[in-house]
């Protein structure tokens, strides 16, 4: 199995100006990317939020569907959403994650916009396949700081089709990326 | 360029039960799936209902985003969702390609489950690439109904990770699939 986890971050990202932002919470990329998650054996799907009244909101969700009334009506997705922790920063993410594996994660940014020295799905899948924790970060809104994807350990390549259009939902792209790194 | 289409269909699908019904469409659904679908180059991207306040519905949201407010604030989603079109059966879909093409499309059926005539993504891609019109079908709630994916040309393999876990959203199963057979 892989050694992999994954985070959704809503700060810092960037809004449509390019601005650094906080977003909201959208409950659908708890669910969609936590199915992915379950689906290609994420061992945990970080959701990060500093805003006190998103944390709550984001434990309500996952609550209902983990231990409400959700739990007995679609066991399915309990097992899904049972992956999701919330945390108040990247730091403490990776401070977690730490915690459990003895050794710091490698981080990888994704990014809709080509970095110079963006890695491939196949380097990186290689790199995954020594066993050692590796963190997939993912940006909500317009995607994730430029400071922050240049901080990562590696940027990987952004996912393109034959259009030249980038515009993928973060629950398409997370499940996209998640096949080519984990699903063959 | 490859000559797909894709069709979202809200009935008939099943529900946690088996049984045949008509979903509700779901917003993200469309949004996420237009997305998905310009960015593989898909050429339409129809969204099957037979509920007149669901045909409403599905109108008055495309027409936000292609000609209300959200074209002008987001035109890059304009361009996805300008793909969508809502028929009232998948007939009415077939029709309407086979209008456009001067020829019927093959129908490629997708489900969670493991049929024994099943088509691998190489394989499938491998046909698709005769430049013949192709329709991907996609069901909403619990999947497509079993006679209706037995109609089909095709049937396609379900997605797998290394776990078992089959319970991917609508929404990630049509990006997964769409960049299996046309993303590379």
């Amino acid at each position: 199995m892989p050694n992999i986890y994954l985070a959704l971050l809503h700060y810092p990202v960037m809004n449509k100006n390019g601005d650094v932002i906080t977003s909201a919470i959208t409950n659908l990329d708890l669910h969609d990317i936590a199915r992915a998650a379950k689906t290609y054996g994420v061992k945990g799907f970080y959701v990060v939020t500093r805003l006190a009244d998103q944390i709550v909101l984001a434990k309500r969700i996952i609550g209902h569907w983990t231990h409400g009334a959700g739990a007995d009506y679609n066991p399915a997705r309990r097992r899904a959403l049972e992956l999701i922790r919330i945390e108040e920063s990247l730091a403490d993410v990776i401070q977690h994650i730490a915690g459990q594996e003895n050794v710091q994660p490698k981080t990888v940014a994704t990014c809709a916009k080509r970095f110079d020295d963006a890695i491939s799905y196949d380097k990186m899948s290689g790199l995954m396949s020594n066993g050692k924790p590796h963190l997939l970060v993912f940006g909500t809104a317009w995607g994730l700081s430029e400071e922050l994807i240049r901080q990562a350990d590696y940027i990987l390549e952004p996912i393109t089709g034959q259009t030249g259009y980038n515009h993928l939902s973060v629950r398409s792209a997370a499940s996209i990326i998640l096949d080519r790194l984990i699903g063959r």
